[in-house]
């Protein structure tokens, strides 16, 4: 059995990484972290856990080594940085769900999370990405850091035509919807229930750091392939789920049926990426409703002629595929566990 | 009074219409139109609706000579065109809500609405258009089109920018988020509760004919405004309103607070359009919960730098100021009434 | 015009208050007092509002002597109490949507509001009840204390078996249904989106304040009406309106046909509460979907024979006939206004 | 592996049981059938559903006989006493999810499921049972029939009562809510989003059959143990998940103490019924969204002194423990394998 750790361990994603943690036929879980909540038991802040785990949550300072093969960090990102900098030497795998080490480029890093400041030389020894494409850098990696939720869907919508089909991207518009879950749990009175339910929310209209993380990291990855890409954020009226909208616009020719072709062959090896045709099933897809609860991420591309684009929907449950699920995948990925070891959990729908 | 009928009294458009006379103080219900709810009580079909109204549905054939001032058609575009064609000689104003006459490019309608046949030259006796731009053309008009819903947010979101300010928009990519009660009571298996709510169904993923309309419109006010204009919609988790995002990219030089500027004076004298800043209030905004019930359109437009681009958002009631209170709106400019008689109710809010 | 304050003006009630005077022909809004809110702006609390009311939130100690009319107080108990026993000499007509003073036996208040101290005597001049069946007493008053949400829709179901047919009821049990709207917008973490959509919430699983209400005021109306009443509430997944269903157990006889005549008997004269066949629109009613944004109650009747009981539902939305239309309701009647003046809106629905 | 067959395959219920099947380490799915689906994949009706199942539906009257050791039937209850009559012959055990085979009375089965008719004697062959009760008639049932999703959660919170403690309940009034899940995916128009959402809907609203079920099998179990069982039920806007409200009226003696120890050692060795404290988490439970996706029914007692009665609240997934799951919960212990194999997610929350 491998032994987890949990920092964060009373937040929405450090409950979702029990859940998964509990369901995972390899996993033990052998530590929960906590500052405000050190002394009281998950089930106080998780209404849902099964309520005989065992466990109570212990001070973030508790010492791990010895304890813990890999911990995660469901933290904030300056409270991710300063405890990756502690945990690097303690345990002999961390993997931070914040976005404290996502954008290696430092300028970049120091704009969009100006209060996160990462200890010198730290952030190059992070792995970075989703692992259906940085998956061979993961065996026996130190340091993981997960992408964000939207920024694993744009992403996956457009690795195939930039890595796979070598396009080059003039411009990339990205609309981004998602549920209330993708705030947490802060009090804050524009997230109350009267306020939240019914409302389309534009939170984020003209900019996103999530995709400066895109950029930064397709950037490295395929020098040139887009040229411009801007996003919007909005919060929609569910709990949890997202759609990442990316509308294409290049001067390469492409066509309907290359493009499917070329997003079926680059997942085709994928179990977590399913590859749609949009009117396959009873409602149009991909919806998040339709992989809620699971670790799927949903992807239809299409081509639209007449607009002179090509427009890529993904989505994915930001709590699994967006975060802790994908940390489980990875996790599987750098102990060599089967990929999809306790994540075969089918989609809650209709939820 | 003003003596008003309606076409579709069963269905949700045909509700609304009635809420929104039985509330205005110049207007007079004297006939409610249906085929099979014929012989029935409006309060069969509107459950929230005052139940001394004394009026039953009639068959659609009725002659209305001299039994109504003005007639509203709910009714679906195909229904829409017939009865227009026969209504125009028989009351002095008719008023259609559905896209039957929206598009006068033929080529273009016959793309859109292949099975809305419009009877010779009707067509082109239609005054079409959002009110805040086309009002001189109203008074004593016989032939009335409304925009879609759609179409209407996303006209008068890019107006000041096309007609105000003059710019050449070289690509709008536009992102429509709706609630459910966009696509009425028809019986279809996607629009049930358990397969709708929580949903982010994109419904029109790669192209939508409220953007045609909105092309050919704007095509016919300021010739060469806009290269490009493509759009997708999706159907979010809640009942009522909608938002319209117009991402915008153009070669003229704009700046923030000419952009502002220009909303504002574009709008001064239009009591129904708000021009907001996205932080004024506890949420951001525009939402649509903000005028839900109400005929307010609220817009607001914000300058992305890095971006490269002008984001426009605008939202609006699709019941109300994206149908059925922009009716009303159209009918006291038609008869001669201030603009605001009868719609000066405030957004219910929260709900 | 009548002048009128609002205490309270930040929160939600103190918002619908808002809605409802600029909607009202016969009002002025004169007032608006807050204390954290003070020197802003109503528009900031309150994003659907118009934007041009012209008037700033001022402190609450301000003195409204000669200013305003009547002062509507939407603060919690504690403020109200404090505030009431100020304002009694300083304005004509205060009326207070608080708890403070609605349970005017003393040992009863203590037990359910015992943070509330009253100022001696002050208690016993308020006016109490809901205006359908205290309207005689309203005229002129000086003092008025407006029932709970729930209490409005119980005593609306109650009152025709209690007072129109004058049983004797052993048992009431009354389950309350209600949507978030009601908890306000104090930063409660069970409050937030994602932990209250999808909710049934058993809030007050074994006892509610308003049910001691009913009680007490119904015991003043009718000695020995009711033996036994108990309560249970829930919070829901929606925001705005109620249900109260209350399951009844008499000794006395009665049939169907009996009880749907009583009710029509005893509320034929009102406007605002609808006696409602269960089947007799598209959905069952009644919802507070169907009353959402009105100062409507809908009312149902049912014998359930073989469960020996009776079964009465009552639906209302509880910012509005639960809150603050009934306020404006009550002030109607207080000046000497028809019953309906500003209160025609019809229910916006769907919504 | 035991091979299951699956009647209604293109249903809510019958994908349910496709998800956890799919999920179960020893289930192997052999069958799909369906009348108008007949001939095509489960993922066509099933949009969250892998899609790599490599079964297509076929007619139900495909001969099973050597194909399947247990089969579902997720079909009306007028189609399942037909296809029982059938199946009783052809596979070695039936698992019936509708009502056909729950109210064993015939006088009253004729009552509440007029247009079911029972081969002779066949509804005398049928375990009928929530697990937790009979668990002990399971090993090698030829027939057993599923309780209802509300009889489920009434059973589990009377049971502990009337069998473990042994009082003679007066009288139980019953209010439940539930999600629009519950009513399948028939073409209903009050079952529409833009009508259901935001609903508090009284569908039946003085008398529910799942009363009866639970009247009439506990009954047999105790004779006398309750008087007079009462039931009114609604729909309130989620989609999955229900909570049965018994407010209990006896003359026997009890306190807090007393019951919730009862409760405690009743269910003790019961893995999916969770004794609650109220207050034991961030939000009031039992509450259904605390249960999503699992098989878990929550239950709470609490004595209501004032009130003079007992509250037992029970909230549980009415597509899992109040069908599928309990479904495959049966077939676990008919086939002797650990009661909670397959079964063991945790609750998707929030969701």
């Amino acid at each position: 059995m491998i032994r987890v750790g949990i920092f964060g361990a009373s937040g929405l994603a450090g409950g979702e990484l029990i859940r998964l943690v509990v369901q995972h036929p390899e996993l033990e879980l052998t530590f929960l972290g906590g500052n405000a909540s050190a002394g009281r038991r998950p089930a106080e802040f998780h209404p849902g856990l099964r309520l005989d785990l065992g466990l109570t949550i212990e001070p973030v300072s508790t010492n791990l080594a010895g304890r813990c093969d890999v911990v995660f960090l469901a933290t904030p990102a300056t409270a991710s940085a300063e405890l990756a900098a502690r945990l690097a030497d303690e345990v002999p795998c961390v993997i931070d769900l914040s976005g404290a080490f996502r954008i290696q480029t430092p300028a970049l890093h120091d704009r969009w999370y100006p209060d996160v400041r990462r200890a010198g030389g730290l952030a190059d020894r992070f792995v970075y990405g989703v692992p259906e494409l940085i998956g061979d850098q993961l065996p026996g990696a130190a340091l993981i850091s997960l992408p964000g939720c939207f920024a694993t869907a744009i992403t996956i919508g457009l690795a195939p035509l930039v890595i796979g089909l070598g396009l080059n991207l003039k411009t990339v518009v990205v609309d981004g919807k998602t549920g209330s879950s993708g705030g947490g749990l802060s009090l804050r009175t524009a997230d109350l229930h009267p306020l939240r339910n019914g409302a389309i929310a534009p939170y984020a209209p003209a900019g996103h750091r999530h995709a400066a993380e895109v950029k930064d990291f397709l950037e490295r990855s395929k020098p040139g392939g887009i040229d411009s890409l801007s996003m919007s954020a909005y919060g929609v009226s569910h709990v949890r789920g997202l759609m990442a909208s990316s509308y294409v616009f290049t001067d390469d020719e492409v066509d309907a049926r290359t493009l499917n072709r070329a997003y079926l062959r680059f997942y085709k090896q994928r179990p977590f990426v399913r590859v749609r045709r949009h009117n396959e099933t009873l409602i149009p897809v991909p919806d998040p409703q339709a992989v809620l609860g699971s670790n799927y991420c949903d992807v239809t591309v299409l081509h639209d002629e007449e607009g002179g684009r090509i427009v890529v929907l993904a989505a994915l449950d930001n709590m699994v595929k967006g975060a802790a699920g994908q940390g489980i995948q990875v996790l599987n990925l750098r102990f060599g566990l089967p990929e999809e070891t306790g994540l075969t959990m089918q989609p809650v729908m209709p939820a």
